[in-house]
């Protein structure tokens, strides 16, 4: 879930500056016309790791915008008063009127949060307070608010370095307190519940982002163009309904230029946060094995995975893989590196192409619930139910409400699967643009590989930016602890194949109860 | 929750042959419709008290309807089959496809209620699988299907006869379990996890009815009606939205007499469930005090609860009262007793009249959370919350969807009050129509009472029936274990006044952990 926000995104001060300028303008736009209309109230919610910039942000805020629209509130231990209500009061307390932006930090979020860290509270509890948050912001949503979510990221390692840098500089030496250090010493099990509280209040109507937090200038603009984006969809589609006062059109003033997007889509600004660099990007994709050495690392691994399958099918625990990626990737390849390990009776491979007409009059992911195997089995998807958020969503064969629900339902299914005793295997098999063009070129030379390659093929390749902002999110809102995708840098083919056999036989020797080779 | 399901409604065997001619007709004209257009599938689900006829209801279905789009399922104890997937792999495998109806009985809340109800699971597993659960329906309902749940209600009583009569009969005796008996011994507890399951699982995508069981001729036409109702609705909605397919409207068929109903919400059939016996018209409204009995009574109540409520405001125990009820029931003299034997400085009375404008800038809750006082203190609402349910919702100035949903908003509110140990007490202080007419005309007698009664006072009483079916929609979704409503019969003023005293006092001495007088 946080692999997206440790790529380690800037932005120059020179196109932050540039991009700041005509930012600002629009965000006091929309504001102003959020307070002309007084149809629905803004609620951004910040929460995250301590350093990662969340009282920063809201500075930015309250500096770019209209204060005298603003709210800021953060919580303190509560006062008597406080006390003295439901824990929620202070909060209905403090809404901000329809019309008005309220910045609330931590806020809701952060009782439930540090008590499931520190393991002050059972879990049942834990869980009625996510619960409770749900329908509170539900409740807000539906009322017409506009609530938005930032979850501020920063690694392990970013905020150990930043405390460290912090206590360097006598100037902001006691800006770090011994609270902070004992924060980051209990980093992974703050990171696990926070995993679990996005995933659970996550919701289209209050919808959680996760923002890299490590640079000052990233993480203003995301925030602030998220917003802006969202605040005009909002006021667009209450201009649409009618429902916002009839309001003579504003004619537009001029920015630098009189280069001013008008369109929903377009991009205003110097810096283009959403086609910045993604989980794929990251990869170092010219990691490579020579012929000899993936031969012998390929036999030993595919003997010790044909061992662990048979003690696999003994205590009947089953396997589920599956495997996205490009055209030309080398799914396939990997995919038979695995079953040549697997004897034939205990594993099947399901090839994922559109659906049958039995399957079209089922929820989609119907399809897969009935390919589940009993125990003791391996089952094998090329490409699988990820199809939704990534081919559907490109093609538009899933409209946005249809594959933004579906993270949560894949979620969901995933859980169960996991939950079962299944071991689950999510491979990325990625190679670049390049190589996919020269693989394609290959592909037309070769008779008998001809066939391989479509229309289709060429088309989708046309789109690499958008599958690569999909897998992107993809990556974002189904990556989590328990089910965790592994990208394969497929450049090389040996490589490929031998990662995906040595994770399966890993997690599955794990699973096992063995350790690894 | 199921006192609205405990009135003894009954259909006499006459009505039922009458009203089931059309019904049958008419079910089977939206199931054709629903088949033919294969837009969306439905699913219906049953579950509740033993003996409540769920089985049977489903049996009605499977002969009213054409069985061949007909699907029902019911669960034993898993085979190894399903054993060795997730649990949820039999109900996906089970869904109906779009144009058809799936009947599931019990199915995904047997084994969540009977773990809980016998102490199997922890807190925390139950509230996940109720979580499940929600996710589960909602994947579906957001994927077009048409979810309707019944939980078919017997009181403890009307489950011991049922099973008793059932021994009598040679013929029946064998149906009767030990299980059963096991079953009927823990009622109690069957019913509370009942009334949790039914609150964490009543969305609006897939809502929950409760249905009175006693009656075969009663709950069949009722559980007829309703998916009638529901079906024909949605297949006007995608009739409007264009996504059914086109289909040439059918010359309707005749009817005995030909008297068809083609508006929605015109009832064709003789018997009107809506409009049948409610908790109102179930209590003894004949209930009365004379003058001395009054006198000695309601003294030594305002004494007891003069001593807690110093008590309470020591232990900074607080309380909540509200009051709702037709015009003219009395509320004010009520609360004044109650007021009487308090200190002054200890209480505050509000009066709920149209909102500010401060308070229409918020969601409608806002306006009580500020209300709500520190610790010790007694706040009475005059009219409260409730409104949202009651005159907004009869007179539009909320929207279907704004009532419907703010049942479960309500419901949250109340919890958080209960939660942080206030004593919540909900009146509904209730006279009979007769009685407020003759109210309403003394009141024009008498002077100094004269600028009571407005015209409005008139125009609501026209609205009789509406209100009372309000009322008992509202107990059945608000009147919880922890929150449950007092019904307080107004005809006689005396025997309301020492009730709601009485009552009070009551809960409040059992929160400072003293007994009833």
């Amino acid at each position: 879930m946080f692999e997206t926000a440790e790529l380690g995104r800037t932005i120059s001060k020179k196109a932050f500056k540039q991009t700041a300028t005509v930012l600002r303008e629009e965000l006091l736009e929309v504001q102003d016309e959020l307070h002309e209309g007084g149809e629905f109230q803004v609620i951004l919610l910040f929460a995250g790791v301590d350093g990662a910039g969340k009282g920063e942000t809201v500075s930015l805020l309250n500096e770019w915008m209209d204060a005298r629209w603003l709210i800021t509130r953060a919580y303190d231990e509560p006062t008597d008063n406080e006390r003295e209500r439901p824990e929620f009061w202070k909060y209905w307390r403090d809404l901000p009127p329809r019309g008005r932006i309220g910045m609330f930090l931590s806020a809701w979020y952060s009782q439930p949060v540090l008590d499931h860290v520190y393991g002050n509270t059972d879990e049942a509890v834990f869980l009625r307070r996510l619960d409770r948050i749900v329908r509170f912001e539900r409740a807000l949503a539906r009322d017409g608010a506009l609530i938005l979510k930032f979850w501020m990221h920063l690694s392990r390692q970013a905020q150990e370095q930043r405390l460290k840098s912090l206590e360097l500089d006598p100037l902001t030496k006691a800006r770090v307190t011994k609270r902070d250090w004992e924060h980051w010493k209990i980093y992974d099990r703050f990171i696990d519940t926070a995993e679990q509280v996005i995933q659970r209040t996550n919701r289209g109507i209050a919808p959680w982002t996760v923002v890299e937090g490590a640079d000052a200038h990233y993480r203003g603009i995301t925030v602030t163009t998220i917003l802006r984006d969202a605040l005009r969809n909002r006021l667009e589609e209450a201009r649409a309904n009618g429902v916002a006062k009839a309001k003579p059109a504003k004619p537009k003033k001029k920015t630098n230029g009189g280069g001013k997007a008008v369109a929903k889509k377009s991009k205003s600004n110097g810096y283009d946060v959403a086609k910045s660099i993604t989980v794929l990007s990251a990869l170092d994709t010219e990691q490579w094995l020579d012929k000899s050495e993936y031969n012998e690392q390929l036999v030993e691994l595919q003997a010790r995975l044909h061992r662990l399958h048979l003690r696999a099918k003994t205590e009947r625990v089953s396997s589920i893989l599956l495997f996205e990626g490009p055209d030309a990737a080398g799914k396939g390849g990997a995919i038979r590196r695995v079953t040549e390990a697997l004897d034939a009776r205990n594993y099947q491979v399901h090839g994922i192409a559109a659906p049958t007409d039995e399957e079209k009059a089922q929820h989609y992911l119907w399809r897969f619930w009935r390919h589940l195997s009993p125990g003791g089995r391996i089952t094998i998807f090329d490409r699988s139910w990820y199809g939704r958020v990534l081919v559907e969503r490109i093609e538009g064969f899933a409209s946005e409400d249809e594959w933004r629900r579906s993270y949560a339902e894949i979620n969901d299914f995933e859980e169960q699967l996991i939950e079962h005793g299944i071991v689950l295997m999510k491979y990325w098999v990625h190679i670049t643009k390049d190589e996919q063009l020269a693989r394609f070129k290959l592909r037309e030379k070769t008779p008998y590989k001809r066939w391989k390659l479509t229309d289709e093929d060429w088309r989708n390749r046309d789109k690499w930016d958008d599958y690569e902002q999909a897998v992107n999110d993809m990556v974002q809102f189904t990556s989590t602890s328990t089910a965790p995708w592994t990208l394969i840098e497929g450049n090389d083919k040996r490589f490929a194949r031998v990662k995906v056999v040595k994770t399966f036989s890993d997690r599955l020797a794990a699973a096992l109860g063995e350790g690894e080779i």
